[in-house]
């Protein structure tokens, strides 16, 4: 076989150990999704992906369905097998142990801490080695994960619906269902996949908002459903002043983290209905957005999603925190005196934020746009 | 054959008289668009477009490239073949003469006054008549003549070019450039397929526009770019109180007309310099548009792009005369304080104009939205 159709090879049964770690997309953090096909003379023998942080590896399964299948055979993974000891032993070990004789991983692992050790592990084990297939696809589905490791920060995603003139909501404050219910579903999918929800104190007074993930809502298969659930998004509230009142409707459902710069007094009024004060240093009343963020990322955040009204997503973005934006855009004109998009006061040209868009779709009859902050790309 | 066969024949010449007829694009008005196509035996023997008014129509094309072959022959043409005495005889009449054995036609006149007659004329003749064949293609591309032939009013359309938070330049007015050379090469083709180009004081004041058809900048074959600089929209300035003086690099490139309900005791001061003073009645100091629109109809106007500031353009949107917005989207947020998109006070939801998006596609770095009223569309 000659090396180009090893290569075709190798990019089919990555392109399948990918596909089977996007079933973790709503379930895996703070742990990476993780896929892995075990294949050998030609025929799949094994496939595996990681459901749970705390439950076992993909390798682990797809070694476990290819049994003694696996000697002599070739592993795919869409991740650097680990090779430290962690919840569950390390999978470098277990293929070793198992005896393959060739493994071909997506991409190293992010942390620079330990990237290549269990290549090399491995390697060191006479095994041959590959990194590097389908790389892009690897890295764009852990991009939380992977800014946690490198960075030490959380991927931070904004969410904003908006009007075809780049109108949130009326100057009145009236908003809700600018866009219809496949956005709606796709918002809620969006939370799902994320570790934390974050809001500020002004969308959870006005609109009584909850940022719940409804089982309903998600339009997934029900294995899917059920998994995503085991595994809500943390509810952050951003909250400087501690001005939202703990018999809210957001405070109703279930527990929250409350990051405010007010007195931490409060903590024990809001730890008695099962809620978490976090405070965190600010000025003005204003919490510290990056210190939150490496607060949170310290705590196993991969994704944030930003779900807020113009100040608190405008102070995103003036700071430079921003990895991407969703915008879910009604076909409509909510006109000149509605609230703006982003609260960032721009006196002049050059100071506009350039952005790259990286996909337009029809969602329902509204549209999502994705951008990404230029600098950022 | 079947009904079928002749079915999908009569799309396929019918395609090719359409693609003929958009050669007309920029040069036809105030007539509409036509193109034609001869077919013997499945043959075409015969093509034909109008380019410009005053010359022979392309049914006479067409007729004089297929000679004798046209005797028994199909021709099919994307208007209804006219059957008044205008500055060309009647295209009715020239089929009869040639001995055309079937007549099919994508659409009928649109004004209500004629059509039909054309087609009576030939069947009265003997001719096989045949309407309907791509009628929605064929009304699109005429749409502006067909507007004012039904309702006597112009097709109006309203360019504006925005950042993705949906501002049109920033508080100061500093706004060139905001799309890149793509957009506005697609402005210059708006431009050119349209009867006027209409702006306000504040625009021409402002940005010194020209609002001018540049031909190196049309990005379109030498034929047409040719063709399309013989028939230049005619510029049109609304100014109520005639604050643009006629110094302005707006007056200093053609003729232009402006829309005024200023003293009308200016008129042989601007007409010394080449231009018209309209006057048209107002409140406030501001042209009744809709007015203006019939009055710009009734000179032929089949397309009117707007291309304005806030104000104008959302007195435009605030009257319901807008029959399509085309905007042009930056990849770039311009921020909270920036100018709106159009200057449209509404106070609550219900308020808001509902639109269809028609088409949404990459334009070099930036996008273009198609968007049409709700109650228009």
């Amino acid at each position: 076989m000659t090396d180009t159709a090893q290569d075709l090879l190798d990019v089919r049964y990555m392109a399948r150990a990918l596909e089977l770690a996007r079933k973790g997309l709503y379930s895996a953090h703070p742990n990476p999704r993780v896929g892995c096909v075990i294949v050998r003379d030609g025929q799949v023998v094994g496939e595996g992906w990681h459901a749970r942080a705390g439950e076992p590896h993909a390798e682990v399964h797809a070694l476990r369905q290819a049994g003694e299948k696996a000697r002599g055979a070739t592993a795919y993974v869409t991740l650097e097998p680990c090779s430290h000891h962690g919840r569950t032993p390390p999978c470098a070990e277990a293929l070793v142990a198992a005896g393959l004789g060739r493994v071909v991983a997506a991409m190293q692992d992010p942390n620079p801490q330990v990237a290549g050790r269990g290549l090399l592990l491995l390697a060191e084990a006479g095994i041959a080695v590959h990194s590097g297939v389908l790389e892009d696809e690897a890295r764009a589905l852990n991009v939380g994960f992977i800014k946690r490791m490198e960075r030490g920060l959380p991927f931070v995603r904004v969410k904003l619906a908006m009007s075809l003139d780049g109108r949130t909501a009326m100057a009145s404050g009236e908003s809700q269902w600018i866009t219809g219910p496949a956005a709606r579903a796709e918002v809620q999918r969006l939370r799902a996949r994320s570790s934390v929800v974050l809001s500020g104190a002004d969308t959870v007074l006005a609109d009584g908002a909850r940022l719940t993930v409804r089982p309903d809502e998600l339009g997934l298969s029900a294995e899917l459903t059920a998994l995503a659930m085991t595994r809500p998004p943390l509810r952050v509230l951003v909250d400087g002043r501690l001005r939202v009142p703990l018999d809210a409707p957001f405070f109703q459902t279930g527990a929250a983290l409350v990051a405010t710069c007010a007195a931490a007094s409060a903590r024990d009024r809001f730890l008695a209905e099962g809620h978490e004060l976090l405070a965190v240093p600010g000025s003005s009343g204003h919490v510290d957005l990056r210190k939150l963020l490496a607060e949170l990322a310290a705590r196993g955040a991969n994704e944030v999603l930003v779900e807020a009204g113009p100040r608190l997503a405008g102070a995103f973005a003036r700071l430079g925190l921003v990895d991407e934006y969703q915008l879910f855009v009604a076909p409509k004109f909510l006109g000149s005196s509605a609230r703006p998009l982003l609260d960032l006061p721009l006196a002049r040209m050059v100071e506009a934020q350039d952005l790259e868009i990286r996909d337009i779709r029809a969602v329902g009859e509204d549209w999502r746009i994705i951008a990404v902050p230029k600098a950022a790309s």
